[in-house]
Parts: C-alpha cells; structure tokens; sequence
C-alpha cells in the first residue's frame, strides 16, 4: 500500500477542468509520489471513526469490526509500468499481483483472508491470456489461504490488475487489541532485522529486462522477481515474539527503513556488510549487488525491528534465522546511515522507487 | 461490483504469451463482460472459507470477522471509458468514484465505513487536477460516514481511480446473522419496487456528451449523472421492514432485475408505466424516456424486492415512497418481461451496458 501520511488540515481547492494532460509541464510526476502523498494528506477528511486504529500511512490499515479486527491493503500493477507482457508470464503476473498485497498484511503480522479483484482489461485482450492470469493467482491464494470473494472488470486502454486484500491479525493482548508491527514502532537500541536476501528481484529485473535468463543463478533472479514468496511466517513469528515494528522490502531497503525512521522519529544506522544478498546475485552482478541489496526493491521480505531478545526468539521460531543488519538510533533528522566494513558511510544515488518518478519497465 | 457468480471446477491452463495486445482478433471484448465473467469463473479457486458468507456474485461481498460481519466491494472508473476529463469535473469524478462503491454497500442493505482509494495517475496529470478529485471524493466521504483509510497511487498512461469500499451490515437476525438485501432473495409473487426516479443518470450522459446543459431540466438530468445520491437509508430501511432480496441500477434496470431473476431462479414482470422516470428526461427525452429508463443505467437507485406487506412498510419508513412496478415470477426461463399499458410486451436492443463491449464516452 503507498505510504499515505496522516491527516491535516484541509485547503480550499479551486476548481480546474484538465482538456489535455500533455498540456501540464509540471505534472503530478515532477512532484513525485511522496509530494502528491503529502497534498493528498490536506485534501483528506481528517479520520473521525473510532473503529480505526491503524490509517494512511502504514503497510495496511486496520479498523474494528465489531470485537474483531480488520487488516486491509490495496495494490496495483499496470502493464508497461510494473510489468511487460512480453517479458513476463501471465501467470506469474497474476501471482505476483496476489502475493504484494500478501506481503502488506504480513507486515502488519497479519493473515491474509479476502481479496477483490479489479482487472482493467483492453478489449484486444487475449482470453487465454487471462485465463493464465487467474491461474497464477489462483496459485498464491492456494499457497496463503486466500479466497477471492469478487471484484470488478472493466475495459480499458491499458491492461492493469488491481487487488484489495483483508486479513486478521495474528495475536492479540490481554485487553483484546491487535498485536501489530508498526512503521512507527521504533524505538533507540531496537535492533534491525531482515528475513531472507535482498536484491535477488532487481537483479532479476535486468535479467528479464536483458532476456539474459540463460543460466540457473539468472533464473533464480528472474523467479526472486516474478514470484515473490511473501513473509506470513515471519510476521507471525514476530508478533508472537513481542517484535511490534516492521515492514516490507518493496520499495528498496534503505528507503522502507527510513519510512519506518519517519514515523517513528528515530534514525538508523546499518552495516552494509552484514545485509544478506541473494546468492545469485553476487555472481552475476558483482559490482552493482550492494547498491541492488539496499535500493532495488520489491524483494518482499520483512525488516522487523525490536529488542534483541524479541528478535532473537523471532529467528529461533523460523526455519531460516533472521539477519541483525543494524540498530534504531535518536538521530534527530531521522536518517538512515549507511556504513561499510571501515565505518564509512555508503550512499546511493537514488534509496528506492518513487512510483511516479521511476518506471523499471520504462526508463531502466 | 462486477457480477461474478459461483465456482465451478477449474479446468488446466494453457501457456501463453501475448506480444502485441492488438494481434488478437478474438479478444476479451468479443466474449463480453459476462462471457469473461464465465470464464474466470473456471479459473478461481472454489471458495473453501467458512467464513465466507455471500461470494462471487452479487452487489458486495460478505464475510465474518470475528463475532462480527464485513460487507466489502470495489469498483473502478477509466478516463475515457467511464468519463471524460473535459466534460465532467474533477470534483464530480472523485464524488461518483466513491458513490457507485456505496451504491454498493446500500444494495445488501450495509453501511459503509472505510475505502481504500487507488489512483493510476498519468505523470503529466495536473496536481490542482488532483486537489479537486480528492475535494469531490471528501465531500462524499463526509456525507455517507466513510473514512479513507489508506490506497495506492501508481503512474499509468492512462487514469483511473478505484475504491474497494468496506462495510456493515445495518440488522441481525435473532442469531446473529446479519440481515441482506440479497440477489438470490425473490420468491414467486414477491413484488417489485424502486426508490426515486429512473433514467436520469443516462439522459445526463447524453447532455454532458452534447454541451447541451443549458437549461434548468438538463442540468438536473447532467446532476443526476455526475452526482448519483446512494440510497443507504432505503437499504436500511427495507431489511428492518423484512426485504431479504435487493440489487441498485448500476447497469440498467431491466438488465440489473435480471441479475436477481437469474440469481433467484425466477421470472419477473414488469409494467413499464409504472416505472418512475426522472422529469427532466421526460421533458427533454420524451421519445426516448421509457428506453432510457428501462436500460439507461447508473442511476444507483435500489431496486427492491419482497413480500408486498415488507415493501409498504419500507415504503412507509422512507421521505419518498417506493413505486412498486411489477411481481416476481416463476418463469423457469427467468425472463424479464416488460409489459405497456395494453398488455404488449416491450423490448429494448439492449438491456444495458457491458462493461467490455459498450463504452458509454466513447461508442455512443
């Protein structure tokens, strides 16, 4: 789900007719994501309803519904944005599409349950493209549980999949609230985490981009990019461990964990060494792994962010261990710094994807 | 939302890649909504989850969440498919977006209470363009309850903007289920009843596709189709009065009624100068008022059905009584027969839109 902000005041708008979009030189993409973010924040009615109890701004939103809780999130993917149909399967698009939504809920600590499924559909379309579409879905809602309970179709000059996922949480307090990881849960001393590799899904990227996928350590990226294999257990384990911060590697690492920074007015710092790359990706792409580790994005792990001992009994309950990859600080700017084996500090051109800004199926 | 119906066995997918969406001669628009519908019917998983209480099928999902009960639906809206930038204003946009979702909601009888709101943006997309969408999307939110409790904002080339939109149920039965107004609710001799004036929303369409609202009459028709009025409170009212079977115009009237005949496995009649239209369509469109009221569509009026007793006392709970226009029937080929005043049965070319075929801005 975009990282939507809290809510301020509102201003008044002026009514604008749009004739032509080509006609703005200063577009909603010179803003970027997180600038059309914040105007969206004062254009919002400020949240009122006493049922919600987690709103813009977090992986998933969570809301009462009578004693119980609900977990939701939604994301998109639009063909020659986040995908290419020449490139990519159907049927892993339709699983990949699932499986983001998946992983929102399971940074909560949640687990998923009920999605509705939107497909913009150009009437060109092919019908067995689709009915692959639906088979690797089907496929991600058999592995998590999953039960598609509706959705909408529509036509549309571009073909775009769209999924609203519910979810539960996983456990709960002795009050009866939610036990969840927060974005803004953070607190100095707490220890950084990462479940799995990173940078596996943006070498795969390059791979599928550079039709290269000719060898086994570049399909296990390619499959790290269009399967992702979204982190429940994690979570779970987390959460019933006392972890109560976290959240998903979509964006790119470092900037995911500056999201968590922000929220939780705390800053970071991280030993680039110490985070795990995928396998493949250090044999195929050397020279570029770290910069991919940190800023590549849509891996679909979990960084979970907590006392030692939480995180330690985190790892214990998981098949794979949990890598410690650094430790929250009180830096008052909320920075996320980034240091090498000689205490240098590393920085990138770019910490992740801005969604308005950066197309890897366009402008890579 | 799309009206998807049950789960049959699904049969094993082919491979396919699709280079060029127009190579396809045998698109999905060739099949039609209902024919893709179908289709992804053999594709879905069949749903295993108990607590799954209304699938596939009718106006909104329904399903419990702990003691509790969640209704939830999600529809989308395309430039140049479902309006056009420079005819209807931004503000209207963001109203109708989040209306026809709680359009939705009132069909099974629910309150709304949180959307998730995803916008495909194209990066040229003015930002004041923006500020008023969302000031429309506020204004509505604000009237029906409904918190924005998080979303999504992707580039795209093309723009559109879906809600997936949760809410409850208004009434319990005395163990605890929830009380809904359900397509597959109508029994032979229940009769047929609609809220407010029909045709208005399509009469609208056709002055704002002219620039012809230049009078008072065509500004409340242009009104009617910019900024449809959901009927949440007819909704509440006809399950505490006992209605169990509903549906609202989404698709046209005839062709929605057809929706609960063949969920119901019944037949209706209906006398078609019962049917209230709109009077302003009547005064502009007097030739074409009756097609445009039978077929039109996008009036999210609520079509409701039930005992006779039930719908006077729904009627009687309302500021504007209901107009009962017909009976349910034991039709075994679940027809919807429309009827004149001389007893001649009345047919339309089309009974309403499909969503793959008929592009309302840009075929008509």
């Amino acid at each position: 789900m975009g990282s939507w902000c809290s809510l301020t005041t509102p201003r008044r708008p002026r009514r604008v007719r749009s004739p032509d979009l080509g006609a703005y030189t200063a577009g909603v993409g010179s803003l970027g994501e997180f600038g059309v973010i914040a105007r969206l924040r004062r254009a919002l009615p400020p949240a009122r309803d006493e049922r919600l109890i987690v709103g813009i701004g977090d992986d998933a939103a969570v809301w009462r519904v009578g004693a119980g809780f609900t977990i939701a999130t939604t994301d998109t993917m639009v063909e020659g944005i986040h995908f290419r149909r020449e490139s990519v399967e159907a049927r892993d698009i339709g699983w990949k599409a699932l499986a983001t939504n998946i992983s929102d809920i399971a940074a909560m600590g949640g687990v998923p349950a009920f999605a509705l499924v939107t497909l913009c559909l150009p009437p060109s379309a092919a019908p067995e493209w689709l009915d692959e579409l639906y088979a690797g879905l089907r496929e991600c809602a058999e592995g998590y549980g999953v039960t598609v309970a509706g959705g909408d179709i529509v036509a549309a000059p571009v073909l775009a999949i769209t999924i609203a996922l519910t979810g539960e949480p996983s456990a709960w307090a002795a009050d009866g609230m939610p036990l969840l990881l927060r974005r803004d849960g953070a607190q100095p001393g707490d220890v950084i985490a990462v479940t799995g590799a990173l940078g596996g899904s943006a070498g795969g990227l390059r791979m599928l981009q550079d039709e290269r996928a000719d060898c086994e350590d570049a399909r296990a990226l390619a499959g790290r990019h269009v399967r992702p294999r979204p982190r429940v257990d994690a979570g779970k384990a987390a959460v019933a461990a006392g972890v109560r911060c976290g959240i998903d590697v979509s964006d790119g690492f470092v900037q995911d964990l500056g999201h968590i920074c922000a929220a939780s007015g705390s800053g970071a710092i991280v030993r680039v060494d110490d985070v795990p790359a995928d396998p493949a990706l250090t044999a195929l792409f050397p020279d570029d792994a770290r910069t991919l580790v940190c800023t590549g994005g849509e891996d679909y792990e979990l960084v979970l962010v907590g006392p030692h001992a939480a995180i330690d009994a985190t790892s214990a309950a998981l098949a794979a261990p949990l890598r410690i990859v650094g430790e929250i600080t009180d830096d008052p700017e909320h920075r996320v710094r980034v240091i090498d084996g000689g205490g240098n500090e590393v920085s990138f051109e770019e910490d992740g994807w801005d969604h308005l800004k950066i197309h890897p199926w366009v402008s890579r």
